[in-house]
């Protein structure tokens, strides 16, 4: 199953490091790729592309003018899951989405969702009914949609890796095949 | 077992969404309160105050000037978790997180963790040996703290409570008591 997490209505400079922190957790967590929608800006971009670069992996971010079409166009093959405070919670619906086959758009809202969002997905899910972050909501959703497997994830064609330590740093480089 | 956040160096206006975000991730995922340090940000606790103030529970939000003095002041009674992408693989350590029964101050840095943490810590857990956010190692650490318990946690005296839809908004307004 590919994931894929859409960002609906990034704000430059106000948004610029929740975004990127969103992306770097949707990377780290499994999925594979990301759009955004909103204003473009080439910093949120070039943080996750440096990340990629650096710690491997095929993470891969663009950027759409519409978040409807984002959404049609993916509903053509995959289904939609929307998170959302006001959604059914979790654990009530994980099981269900799991197990059906189709790719996954991972819909997360920025300032104000329209509501024909919560219309267009298959799911809208709650990650707890309380307010917290999109960054919090997506990383735990993620967590349990695999299981925790993700936790385990290699990251192909890193230049770095970190060689777990109980107390202290320790970053491998390594050197990049041909 | 009490779970207090502490997240140091905090900057305004470059960290403040960040910062706000990761204690509503506390709030929302089981922490009892939090507390930081770097530069007091008024913001912030207004943030903070006004979700709990809406949405219940008892979560409270402190500054301190010294980050090394709240951690050994924790120490006399609880234990230390650092949460760092260098550490040691969260399923390698969270059983034994999970079975002592002492409190616990989680450590969540800003833009720059000083070395002298890394040893004063208990553990130092890596959710994932990747860059993502402090945001979303937090709420995945927690989560699988409290094995997803946190889910069903009720917020008292709260003034808002969503009605969990599958399509749709429902926000319920309750009488506080007196």
């Amino acid at each position: 199953m590919v994931v894929h997490v859409l960002r609906i209505g990034h704000r430059p400079a106000r948004d610029e490091r929740v975004t990127t922190h969103l992306f770097l957790a949707a990377r780290a967590f499994g999925a594979s790729g990301g759009t955004y929608t909103g204003v473009r800006d080439p910093s949120v971009e070039e943080s996750v592309r440096s990340v990629v670069s650096d710690w491997g992996g095929g993470f891969s971010l663009g950027f759409t003018e519409s978040w409807r079409e984002a959404i049609r166009n993916w509903e053509v093959a995959g289904k939609v899951v929307h998170l959302t405070m006001y959604g059914l919670p979790l654990r009530q619906v994980i099981e269900a989405i799991r197990v059906d086959p189709s790719d996954k758009l991972v819909v997360v809202g920025g300032a104000k969702v329209p509501g024909e969002v919560y219309g267009l997905a298959d799911w809208n899910v709650a990650v707890t009914s309380q307010p917290h972050s999109e960054v919090s909501a997506l990383a735990v959703f993620l967590h349990e949609l695999h299981e925790g497997r993700e936790l385990d994830a290699i990251f192909e064609g890193a230049r770095l890796k970190v060689v777990p330590q109980d107390h202290g740093k320790l970053v491998e480089e390594l050197r990049r095949g041909v």
